[in-house]
């Protein structure tokens, strides 16, 4: 994709549309209540310079006491309205609630900060042994869901990228994002992050704001991605922004090329990039793709990798990186005929929608069956809806909350003019609406641009079955005669000849035939030029025509894999009390599909025939190609128990003789009783999810001794 | 690994040692045979000019010529002993052979020069869909073989890395190439690539070259990853060696730094490289690693990534790129116990080995169990073997030919000065052996390195059951009297005293015990100063010690993804006759595990009901997890065949019936009769090798009507 910036915006314009009404009130209600507080303190003054009995002016301080009790109250609601608003009602703020993930994911090595001895590279993260098996099972699953279930051509292709390939695409002249220096120390910021901390920094400290004022700073948050770097730079200067950090002046705002650059070769004359995103790799390699599909459309090509952005100052943990994985589609269509043959294995879905409408009305996103999408004009065509609907199955798969997803479509500045249709699958996290995947018609575009780039014809064919006969307009300058009258200036008068429209051209022929010559303006001469009869024959002409070339459209797919895993991190994580009800134990609800370890084995207690057990149980568990775990540590089961749950492992072996064992659910802690040679199975079909637990429940005995609880 | 340049260095020293033997003679033969030539010339001239009868003369020319004929045999053996080695006795030569495969490779997009339509990056390739599929089922077996299967830690960091790390590892000092430029145009070279296209030129264009001669330019490229910039200039001087593509002079030979290099974030005051290697983000993480396996030896990790070097002039096709796939493992061990729990688990295998002494006696590689090598100390220790034995099961499962696979050691002078021992696994092709898998004990190098420059320190500890003791040397210096006796060098000599080993403290003890003073030396005052006996006190004490702290020793295999699949290739590669026998058909014979696509799906003729049974058959595979693809073009059944081989599927079901199909292997050409529902679980069975192709063919009938066949 080259809808530049895009991929990388967490915060779409849209998402501050929402919440705006409850504030506003609380923020009119707040201002009234502060009146009224003025006034009442006002009263009592007057009372006491005026010598009013002490009971009367007691009563006035009460009541003053009772009213600055209501604008306390008033405070804290606006406060929580603003930016404490709490996970699924339960009473914890979204602040702390990404701390308590954070912290557990930091711990349990889900992730790191990179090169943490050295005091780490902001952006940069290493995944852990767990979050490592999660990201290897969301890319197999993402391989078996699209790439295999949609006979997708996969290929693999390059990080380093020659300049000319992001030159054809676009990026070297605009991947770019606007900074500001800090004019004494040269420290760089991001400008538009400067002025929406402002802005949000004000909103959420200055309660007693005017709602004028307040929408003012919320209109700079909703258009800050518009914003040119004249607007931000007025924008910074008017508010009197300075560098955060030394309080020195800030330089005008100018665009920093968000690539990482490179030598290709030893002779450092050969520049190069770390790619940005992947689908130029699939681009480039379009003809060969073609061959490979038999020259048949439609058709896509696949490709998993990493992509570099050397972000100004990266914020928000692993929402925004210098370095990610991407997972794109590129389908190409032919522009005529965007239907898509198993359409309707989508159409009946029904899911949280945001059309264009609903946002720019202030609405919400609203729940919608996908068919009806299409057939209302909402969603573009039926291509680009099969791959929403894919993406939303893919996502809720993974054990994304479907409650907290939502497809927004973009609004008209937010798409490349050359756009047909573009939707972001957001997921809602603590950061807010976060897009994990966008999907956009981007038409013929990126074709065009690398065939003018390469001169190699990146097209497709269509042969008809019977030649057709086409009217064509055919336009013939005669060099001879333009060339004894216009000399040097030919040239540019011939190609604007040919370059006629249709329209214009039988204008042209008309006036000539009438008048015998005509004033012509050629544009490269900035001048009118008089054409005569002899000087260009135009007519049209009956052609045979056995095929039909033309540049396919894509549809693009485009998944940032360290985002969608970040909120599904968030979507599973919850706590529970401890069995002895003194403290919170953290557990991760991933489905079997990407739970980083599908089964631990414990041994009860430390033995050698129960080790021997457990051994022969793993072995034969690796053996099946379940990921599994032994502990065979002394501590007490329930611990081990909570640390398996802290690592969203679904099922637990717990040996307690040798004959038979328990398997335990990790988010019902229902405990079954199995024959040790019948475990590998049971996990097996259970985490491969060819049976549901419930029905597991039915077949094996209910474990209920107290021995191997928690 | 940091053993700079191992991986890269395709053509190990040894490979030279080969068939010298058959060479040397040849070239004896035919210098013997031309003085025989000469000299017989040198007759028939004495007879013409004595006059001597025509009889005797043309008898003399008609022995003259059979040694002519007799010459020409030995000049042909000759270069066919240097160059033209046949692959496998087939007859065909090693390039043709080659050629035959890279052909095939590039036409059905296993890869491809990437960014072709910009005319490419030489080094630099994209794998098309069947590579692509390829790579990652031989990454998915290396996670089952060596993440699942050794209960190993995977991460997965970045690849834009900061420069303290990789000045730390070595890379930013040494990680460099000898290069040379044309001295007029600036056009690079790799200084060892040219002597070593000039020695082989030599030996292969001159063959009348004495055998003294002949040895020396082999002797050359024996040393030649050993050689100095001044050796390899004056190597280039003495031979005269000038730029091949302008004959212009070359510069003489500078090291030039393989890493890319970059800048992180805008300030353009941090400098990064993208990582040479994945290792180094498993060292930077030993702490947390180990913590998160319970503060327990031994433990490995794994790493799976992109990894770049900017290499000077890339060749080789896929064996030598700029930018390529590594898997790595960096197992973590005390260095007193190097045993390894499941050793007797490839203790009893059996390969080709290369150990060191036969290298350097000119032998070849032997035949030797890996249990003997151990315990004759052939190689170092039990862990190091275990990964060596692990190897091996993992390359031959692949369809890596293991008799052209040998394990062969570092020589003294390849190994870094603190590596214990290395063995790299070789994989012979048309190139040559190829360096495929290193397997180095590095001993505690890299964790030292990263804990001296990092500040932490990277260290295992050793809890002892009981506090042992232990007699500890204390040296007190009396820092008072000290000060008044050296005044501004007190530090230096107070350090001086400090660091004496056991021996030198005990002598200073005594000669103060018995003299009172003593001269001593202080380095850093480059002189001797006198020390009295109330400026220090020295003693031993005896100290109860609870741990043991250490730096543990690293294991290393190193894999080079994209060299395993190019040797892959050309060992699965084969070509055999046409039914028709005009043509000679290419087929890969890749394991089931390895093949892009497990199972294609024919309807035998173009026909509705055909057609359904194919897609009811493919998508059944589909929902099994099978790989899969239909060809339903109207191509006969013989040609889909022949494009099936050509890209190494091993069963084809072709459709000529609505209840039963047929199911073709693919190097027996057998086929036998499966009713359709039973399709998806046989392919299933038998290309997930839960089941042998032999014990499908005694349970189904053999198919043999004519109708169906090639």
């Amino acid at each position: 994709m080259i809808n530049i910036g895009a991929q990388i915006s967490p915060n779409s314009p849209s998402s501050h549309y929402h919440q705006t009404t409850t504030e506003d009130s609380l923020r009119r209600a707040l201002a009234a209540k502060q009146s009224t507080i003025d006034a009442s303190g006002t009263a009592i003054r007057q009372l006491k310079s005026s010598g009013a009995p002490k009971s009367e002016i007691d009563e006035a301080v009460k009541a003053l006491n009772a009213l600055k009790l209501e604008k306390t109250s008033i405070e804290n609601q606006l406060k929580a309205s603003i930016s404490g608003q709490t996970i699924n009602g339960s009473g914890i703020s979204r602040d702390e609630f990404r701390q308590a993930v954070v912290n557990t994911l930091e711990r349990r090595l889900f992730y790191i900060p990179a090169f943490k001895i050295y005091r780490g590279v902001a952006g940069l993260y290493d995944y852990g042994p767990p979050g490592c098996a999660v990201k290897s099972n969301v890319l197999a699953f993402w391989r078996q869901h699209f790439v295999l279930e949609e006979d997708m051509l996969e290929v693999d292709c390059p990080c380093v990228t020659p300049e000319v390939v992001l030159k054809a695409s676009g990026h070297v002249e605009k991947f770019t994002d606007l900074m500001v220096k800090d004019e004494k120390t040269g420290n760089c910021y991001r400008a538009d992050h400067l002025l929406k901390d402002f802005c949000k920094d004000k909103l959420e400290s200055d309660l007693t704001m005017s709602a004028d004022k307040a929408a003012e700073f919320k209109h700079v948050l909703a258009v800050l991605d518009d914003l040119s770097g004249e607007q931000l730079g007025a924008k910074i200067k008017e508010y009197g922004i300075v560098a955060p950090d030394t309080k020195n002046p800030l330089s005008d705002p100018y665009p920093f090329n968000l690539m990482f650059q490179t030598q290709i070769g030893p002779s450092g004359a050969s520049t190069g990039y770390m790619r940005p995103e992947t689908a130029q790799g699939i681009f480039v390699n379009f003809r060969d793709l073609y061959y490979y599909n038999g020259n048949k459309l439609p058709f896509a090509a696949a490709q998993i990798g990493q992509a570099f952005r050397n972000e100004i100052s990266p914020r928000q943990g692993l929402l925004r990186v210098r370095e990610f994985t991407l997972a794109e589609i590129e389908h190409f269509v032919d522009p005529d005929d965007k239907s898509h043959p198993k359409y309707s294995e989508v159409s009946d879905l029904e899911f949280l929608m945001f059309p264009r409408d609903e946002q720019m009305s202030g609405q919400s996103a609203k729940k919608l069956c996908l068919g009806e999408a299409v057939s209302k004009g909402i969603v573009n065509n039926q291509t680009l809806a099969y791959f929403i609907g894919r993406v939303y199955q893919f996502l809720t798969r993974l054990g994304i909350d479907k409650k907290r997803l939502r497809f927004r479509q973009h609004l008209p500045n937010e798409m490349a003019h050359y756009a047909a249709d573009c939707w972001d699958a957001e997921i809602e996290s603590s950061y807010g609406w976060i897009e994990c995947v966008g999907i956009a018609d981007r038409s013929a575009y990126d074709l065009r641009a690398h065939t003018d780039k390469s001169g190699v014809a990146l097209v497709a064919q269509e042969k008809f079955a019977e030649p057709i006969e086409v009217e064509k307009l055919v336009i013939a300058p005669v060099k001879k005669e333009l060339g004894l009258a216009f000399k040097g200036s030919q040239k540019m008068v011939v190609e604007a000849l040919e370059a006629m429209n249709e329209k214009e051209a039988m204008d042209i022929k008309a006036a000539l035939e009438t008048k015998g010559e005509v004033e012509f303006e050629v544009c490269t001469l900035q001048k009118t030029v008089t054409i005569k009869k002899n000087m260009v024959t135009i007519a049209k002409e009956i052609k045979k025509e056995h095929q039909r070339v033309f540049t396919p459209s894509v549809i693009e797919p485009s998944f940032g894999i360290g985002r969608i895993i970040y909120c599904l991190y968030e979507h599973c994580f919850y706590m529970r009390p401890s069995k002895a009800g003194d403290e919170q134990l953290n557990v991760f609800r991933f489905p079997s599909l990407v739970a980083p370890i599908k089964c631990t084995v414990f041994p009860l207690v430390q033995n050698q025939k129960y080790e021997e057990v457990a051994k022969q149980i793993s072995r034969s568990l690796t053996a099946a190609g379940i990921s599994n775990k032994k502990d065979i540590t002394g501590t007490s089961i329930g611990k081990r128990y909570a640390r398996t749950d802290e690592l969203g492992v679904p099922y637990a072996v717990t040996v307690d003789s040798t004959s038979s064992v328990t398997i335990r659910e990790r988010d019902s802690k229902d405990q079954i009783r199995v024959k040790v040679d019948e475990v590998a199975a049971v996990i097996k079909d259970v985490s491969e999810e060819r049976c549901k637990w419930a029905d597991i429940l039915q077949k094996y005995p209910l474990h209920t001794s107290a021995s191997a609880d928690e």
